[in-house]
């Protein structure tokens, strides 16, 4: 089940970054399971990693070399999250770095590897090792569907999003793609978001742009509220456009990081609407609320209570749980009768109660729609936040319980 | 579906309760809907209540009439929580007090009114008020068994627990009766717990073992982690044994409170063996945290992730998803390589990984049981909390996407 067509966009090439997939058989034969991307010299790099605890050995060692070097190839396979593997994790993730290093002639920190599928079983190295000539002799500047597809694991669909700009007559282009259905609620980016862009933007810069882009879009959406070991994104900028360096402060840095935020979000949003067992796409705004956290706070108990997250599922305008769900999220000195609840136009609760207005006609009207805007405004302060979150179906728990992640 | 067979107790009368249940056709025809208890003079009484902002109607009436007087009647309807009910709300919980002070010849004050079952309904007062000779006809001490079953909503059985104690050569006993099956993650209690004794004990004292007892068995159970806006724990003593006061400090205060937690915690239990579509019992032992709190945010970050519980739910030894969920519960500075974690009997991770001498086998013998022990030690400190948990399987699912709660 997915929200949405979710149909792939044309994709800007961005000059200076080749992508090549193979089929290394990692857990299944004759699947896209291994993606190169090539990154040309004098790139500019930035990362955001989870902030699990037990994060994966790939992420750690990614964190170690962004840290220290300029990135020139991202490597990723899916099958095997290679995390909670302990010091032979980190050894397995550091010999399929030296082992792309050797065939492409760069210092092996210069590699950032990355993860996902099943936590906890050993990395199969030696079914990446013999991938790597095939996914290199198809390093492409046009494969990034291919790529969309070959960092999939229980996504029904491949997700990206691209865009052009023209900043002060200067063509710039930013293509991207994400993956992710199942333990999602990311804490600093997604497993795995790629994005890139021929603009010229410095290091440090660039780190700042990804994070403010990451912390409205990939950390803005649940799908079951677990974090998971292997979160990374990645937004590399290669310069090769004709465009002058993006500087702070300018009025071309905010136009390209615009549109590059409204990229974040497309590609956040596409995870959300092919969450796992999704058969509806919900916003959760939060607004007059005290402060920011308090805003996350209601959004994220409203976005994880089971019980409204199955009424959203049967189509049933059960408000009575979205209030409830308010009420236990925390909040200090929460005036009841300041509270107004909305389901898109619908205005639910008001007074501390049903609407004086609201009609289960008109609930149910919303509630048969396949995307809906909950919006709760809390009358107390100036703070709003919008996260994006899927229902609870059946179809999940099936998931779940069959798919070993 | 329910773990265990489940079946009620053998009740002890409670010298100075009386309990009468009436069918009132509150929601359903011919079902037991309505349940009172008749408090004898003298008794005393403590309640602890929802922390949920939104608490319901009766709750409000409850805790302002046990603040003002001794409660000489408790008034439980099923079918409708009257929660998110405004004003009309709290003058229907009122109106319903005043019709059992007119028949009973009471203050409406000594009255404390209960409701569970869908939120954000009027309540059907009629029905109730017409109920109410049929249950006071009805009112007998052995009647605990009816009312552990007038007190269901989406339980599929009646919950309760008795013991008879022997204190310095006197007998004591505790009746008690517990209902929740879904919205089950109480802050203060459970929606419902109703536990008397004949024992005599000072109002004050009694209200801090409630506290005490609930804190340690209602206040750690959680099935979806949504505080209900109703849970409310009331226990009584009627002081009608012929046992001394039980006074602060001695020994006989202890033993007592020894054996109503035991009672507490069955209740308690019985509330989770009978979750909305639990296929599993677990409990979630944290220990050698650095604070409690620290222990309960790590049990209950497992005991709600959904990709815990449908691993559980698929009896999939899926270690892999408790370490990501250990990982993600906002432990500062956790020493990866520290943590000791068992399924049952079996230890499934050591230093940062799998164990060393763990088997997909042992796990999947253990996944196999019914009740299920998830024991995380933290290596960081001596503190140990211990909750109670379901799985989540597609008939909860079905339950919530099907019941209007």
């Amino acid at each position: 089940m997915a929200v949405g067509k979710g149909e792939l966009p044309e994709f800007q090439v961005i000059n200076g970054v080749r992508i090549g997939v193979a089929k290394a058989g990692i857990k299944y034969p004759d699947r896209k399971d291994l993606v190169v991307f090539e990154l040309a010299e004098g790139c500019t790099s930035a990362g955001v990693f989870t902030k699990n605890a037990f994060c994966a050995a790939p992420v750690v060692l990614s964190k170690q070399n962004l840290a220290s070097s300029s990135p020139r190839y991202l490597l990723i396979n899916t099958g095997n999250a290679n995390a909670g593997t302990g010091t032979q994790g980190m050894n397995d993730a550091l010999q399929c770095c030296q082992a792309l290093a050797e065939l492409t002639q760069v210092a092996h920190t210069t590699i950032l590897p990355f993860s996902t599928g099943v936590i906890g079983e050993t990395l199969p190295v030696n079914s990446i090792i013999k991938g790597l000539p095939d996914a290199l002799s198809a390093l492409n500047e046009a494969a990034w569907a291919d790529a969309a597809e070959g960092i999939m694991t229980t996504d029904t669909r491949p997700k990206g999003a691209s865009k052009v700009l023209d900043i002060a007559g200067h063509r710039i282009s930013i293509s991207g793609v994400s993956k992710g259905a199942g333990m999602i609620m990311p804490n600093m980016a997604t497993m795995l978001g790629f994005v890139a862009t021929d603009a010229k933007i410095e290091q440090g810069l660039l780190q700042e742009i990804l994070t403010d882009c990451a912390g409205l879009s990939f950390n803005r959406i649940t799908i079951d509220g677990d974090t998971s070991t292997n979160d990374s994104c990645i937004l590399v900028a290669t310069g090769k456009s004709d465009a002058p360096e993006l500087k702070r402060g300018t009025v071309e840095l905010a136009q390209f990081t615009t549109a590059l935020k409204a990229l974040f979000v497309e590609l956040a949003q596409a995870i959300v609407r092919d969450g796992e067992g999704a058969t509806k796409f919900v916003s959760v705004i939060v607004e007059s609320a005290k402060s920011q956290q308090e805003a996350l706070d209601v959004a994220y108990t409203v976005a994880h209570s089971p019980l409204v997250k199955t009424a959203l599922f049967a189509c049933d305008p059960n408000w009575g749980r979205i209030l409830a769900a308010v009420g236990r999220a925390g909040v200090n000195e929460l005036d009841l009768d300041a509270i107004i609840i909305h389901l898109d136009e619908v205005c639910i609760v008001s007074n501390g109660g049903r609407d004086a207005e609201y009609t289960e006609e008109k609930g149910q009207q919303v509630m048969n729609r396949e995307e809906i805007t909950i919006r709760i405004q809390l009358g107390r302060g100036r703070a709003s936040e919008t996260i994006w979150t899927t229902d609870l179906s059946r179809e999940y728990v099936t998931i779940n319980a069959e798919y070993r992640s």
